[in-house]
């Protein structure tokens, strides 16, 4: 039989992945499973994406253009200014999702054995794209203890080597929940201009930032312009996952034109998506502060229930919808196992994503989850009692 | 400024991009430019297919499986049936695109230099996709005396090294328009099995074969489950390009389980074209038979217009909606800018694709144009009056 590639071999499986057989098994069994475990909002599409698809008047579905359709995109340059970030409509190529994005800004200024250097813990697919075009994620740890805050800029300096081609960050994080400070995204901003880097960004999560904290955009910091380039979604922003339409921004020419000879060969994003993602722009204020009120309230009542458990650890997010939660277990894995596979109260358990995919250093994470408050206050404290009872029978 | 990756300097651009500022120019001229160059079908899209997507009642745009929703791939192994090809559920990833089918199938199998051998001409982007994979295409030469049939096995065992991983072959071809025979196909077969290398096929144009040819998979060949991959996709059965919906087949479980990591890494394929794909398939016979009536009127008219121009020679298409045509010019790239820069007849002009762009091999291809024939006839006859006197126009 042909054989599979080494990198075939070597890709991560999602972190989630190897659990929902258990998880199946456990529906079978007749145990209602809490998903704590998925980015998955439970929020509404905004009506008026969902109907600019019903009343699309196409005969003929027809490609895109490689770099998305023009008024999608020129709407897209409005849509950043107002968000104090100053591109046109050719700084944007529209992707297939945020993971198109991040695909194509690896290839364009990465080859084989390249390096990036990624806070961990990290969105686990990182490792996936890193892994399909063979090149190494070079990891530097943030702390519970700090909020996952960005490690020391003199910490990331002793990584860079002349393989080092870029920085990414993801902020607000997943799965983290840390937002960058003004601060913080200068020192990078100094940092790879030093060593003539550059900074990507992933800033799906843009609009969640909580408690009166403001985003700031790594195309916000002057004199950035060369080094900087996005990574964006509507996936969140509007609860649309299944659209699959992101973007990459960049105002570096040389890395537009690049990337999009990486897009030619794919000949163009979804056009269903792009229709909805275009109306999704007009989406009123009151929407997003509807939504973000609600995630702050998630994620007040999560907190305040998980600090009452005896020996857990929880980071208090500041924006995106996820948390790291550190456990008094030595292998979340098997915690996570257990909760599926034996666990269940009032014909109830929980499922949770275990950390450890998050990290790249081997043996970090074991004893934390991540969970995404993407379900009502009351799901979620149900399943945080059960989180509770579970972690005690656990341990008996 | 930091730089391009290596892999991003040498992404081959699409052959026909250098054309369209010149494309555009024209047009503002006033100039009208008959367009030969693209595969986008001018067929309307099943009206089924556009309907659902009008009638969809979803509220939460939610990420779909990431291998594809279940009902489409039920539907999709039913459609497989229906054309002698015996595969289920779980032998299919839908992919967004056939585009993504082919880049998952060369990740799957393929390490960084590894070799993929491809008959030439062939279909420009595989060389976008293995550039940006870092993996090698070995291009073998056939030839319009042969209409671009398979070059012998022996030509093809020639090139065969520990370093080949796959042969792909595109069939019914772009931009060849040859069908392959059985026999052929069981000649590749045999071949694939002795060297135990996988034999992966582009069938997106399986529906478009001529004069009473019937297509033959390579999964319709007994004995060659395990060494057989097939890359389709929507875009040209139904009309539907936009959509971005392909899949790979394979029944090598091996296969599937790898490049359904790859998969995971970008989550789902898009949700609104998976509910179009789906009830396409629901598309009569009929819809085909018209479609198939329509392109073999156009093929006819098209090769019986070009074979009265003095020095042209045309390989004749047995399926799909290209053709390579030999032009009495030395170079079609200057020629084809020419057309659209210089060259106008009552206002109109025709913009063809260069075929150089669908060799690897350096040099060949410089006198052969590809002609898509998805347009009117009527357009089609006045495209080859036009190029007939800017043949004559050129030379002199």
């Amino acid at each position: 039989m042909p054989s599979i590639s080494e990198k075939g071999t070597h890709m991560p499986a999602s972190p989630i992945r190897k659990l929902v057989p258990y998880a199946e098994d456990a529906k079978k069994r007749g145990t209602h499973v809490i998903h704590l475990n998925i980015g998955q909002p439970d929020i509404k599409t905004p009506k008026l994406a969902l109907d600019a698809v019903r009343n699309h008047n196409i005969e003929v579905l027809a490609y895109s253009m490689t770099e998305g359709s023009e008024t999608y995109r020129k709407k897209l340059a409005d849509y950043y200014a107002k968000n104090d970030i100053n591109v046109s409509s050719s700084d944007i190529i529209v992707t297939t999702g945020g993971s198109e994005a991040l695909s194509f800004v690896m290839g364009t200024i990465m080859d084989a054995d390249d390096e990036i250097i990624i806070p961990e813990p990290f969105y686990a697919n990182y490792n996936g794209f890193a892994t399909a075009l063979g090149v190494r994620v070079v990891p530097i740890v943030s702390t519970i203890e700090n909020n996952f805050a960005l490690p020391p800029i003199a910490d990331f300096e002793k990584l860079i080597s002349p393989k080092t081609k870029a920085i990414l960050i993801c902020n607000p994080g997943n799965p983290t929940g840390y937002l960058y400070s003004k601060e913080e995204i200068k020192q990078l901003a100094e940092l790879v201009k030093k060593h003539d880097i550059f900074l990507v960004a992933d800033e799906v999560y843009r609009e969640f930032a909580y408690d009166g904290r403001k985003h700031y955009s790594i195309l916000q910091e002057p004199g950035l312009e060369q080094h900087a380039i996005i990574v964006d979604s509507v996936s969140k922003r509007y609860s649309m996952c299944g659209a699959r339409i992101g973007c990459l921004v960049s105002k570096n020419k040389n890395v537009v034109g690049t990337a999009l000879k990486f897009a030619q060969a794919r000949l163009s994003p979804p056009t269903f998506a792009q229709i909805a993602s275009e109306a999704a722009l007009e989406t009123p204020q009151e929407y997003f502060d509807d939504v973000i009120e609600e995630y702050v309230e998630r994620r007040n009542i999560l907190v305040s229930e998980l600090q009452k458990l005896e020996g857990v650890k929880v980071a208090v997010p500041q924006g995106a919808f996820y948390c790291i939660v550190e456990l008094p277990v030595s292998n979340s894995d098997d915690f996570a196992q257990w909760l599926l596979e034996k666990f269940e109260m009032d014909g109830k358990t929980v499922m949770v994503a275990p950390a450890a995919g998050f990290y790249a250093t081997e043996g970090l994470g074991k004893n934390q989850i991540r969970i995404a408050y993407v379900l009502e206050r009351e799901q979620l404290v149900t399943a945080v009692k059960l989180l509770g009872i579970a972690l005690k029978t656990y341990k008996a």
